[in-house]
């Protein structure tokens, strides 16, 4: 199953060529997955990948901080700025001991015609306990919230 | 044959979790990039990759374009605030028709002890004619001025 | 009259300080101008201050491009991350002959308690002819369309 | 006395108009104002305004942290990309009980014929206690040291 969230652009996203700069793709890739792995403060979870046991949480004092260990990312079309917001679609495929790949596939505003895949791509977090600032397991909880997402890897034209 | 490009940090480039934030290496790859490509104002050549016949003009008006089509970044390390430049390593990894792929070492900064590896990257870029829009051939005198920095490409842990 | 520009923040947007940095603050005004100001592709208004002939078109081939001369921002309190998105008032202090200043009060999410104002702010925006590189009058039809957002300007704590 | 402190561009700078984008000047005067004040890892001071008592730190565990409360730009000039870093001149405007003004003007990078002004800006810091997060008085060494920095603040064409 994938989430499509939805994830506006600004006009600074744009570079002197006047499209979506590649940099700031990440920014955007990142953006959609914290909303997809979003916690409110009161604890309660909209948006969210699975239940309030396996989201992430990217607020200081929380346990477990995430790093980015590798990103790939295959630019397909030039994004204009537009209004409507990407449809970002964002689902994990792969999930390691410690790891799992957020997988993405960045499509032109919903409903606009014809549809535009724009970028593709992933990215590898490893979970790491915020005392010890080592890896740490993915608990059973964290897995069973999180399969539902589970797919194939994105595939990319060349990898 | 490498390029070493000397790449100052800002404070902004860090996020907050106090380390320079994972899209924003990007934009570093993409400066040192630059910098290793760039042609003066008055037509001479510095720092660059070859002759003059042979440099990537990013100005309003170049006849070429350059398309980012793919990148891939290994983050090894969290890269710290630090006031020298970091030694950003780059070279060629592949040359295709008219394509080419260059690969990226992220160090500490020259001098610092011990050298740390905090990132490896590519980035696959296609020459475009800025008036077809098409994709055009390497010409003989960029492959020939480019063909020193050849190197393997770069050898990511997972890839 | 004010408009209510809701303007969602980004985690990129917190600097190592874990709050709201204060350059992407004007990253944001921008943004909440744009929205105010906006035309559609298909030349039909949403959001915008006035008709279709007052607005002001930041896309490539517009007539007019806006120069910004001067800003000014008080920040009051700091902005933490927050899923919701920022309430920018936006309206017009001043119009001059080819200019105008913006005026912002940036506050929390609408029904966030208690509402916090976090930063006044103003720019200057000077309208340019996009061919003679030149300031030029804002039109009768602009004025009209814009008096309705015309108050006083942003009361500066200090200024 | 006024400090000159040598700011290189990036790229990434210019937004869609091709020119240094307004809100990303800020993240260049602050850069500039980290490297005046700037503190070495070992202690020792380079750059600074002032002996190592009177340098603010900008690191995670610094005793005082500082806070942004009020910005001041006039954009003279729009600023293209070059490759020579920019040459900010930067002194102190005023100082209070617990802020000081830091005062900017913008100039094209050193030996560039004619020499222009780009930008003149003035930022207002207020010393916080980290641990207390209330403002802080200015010692009396800092103030010794801050000193030969003080000068008339800068002259807005209107403000």
């Amino acid at each position: 199953m994938r989430l499509h969230v939805p994830t506006p652009l600004r006009w600074s996203d744009l570079d002197a060529y006047g499209h979506v700069n590649n940099a700031r793709m990440l920014s955007l890739l990142e953006e959609a997955r914290i909303q997809a792995f979003w916690v409110n403060d009161d604890g309660s979870v909209e948006h969210a990948v699975g239940a309030s046991t396996a989201v992430l949480d990217a607020t200081p004092g929380a346990t477990t901080v995430t790093l980015i260990a590798r990103q790939e990312v295959e630019y397909l079309a030039p994004i204009p700025y537009q209004r409507l917001p990407l449809d970002i679609e964002l689902w994990i495929g792969h999930m390691g001991g410690a790891s799992l790949d957020v997988c993405y596939e960045v499509y032109s505003p919903l409903g606009a015609e014809p549809r535009t895949l724009y970028t593709r791509a992933s990215t590898t977090i490893v979970l790491v306990d915020a005392a010890s600032e080592r890896p740490r397991r993915i608990t059973d909880d964290e897995r069973a919230a999180w399969e539902p997402y589970l797919e194939a890897p994105v595939a990319f034209r060349r990898g």
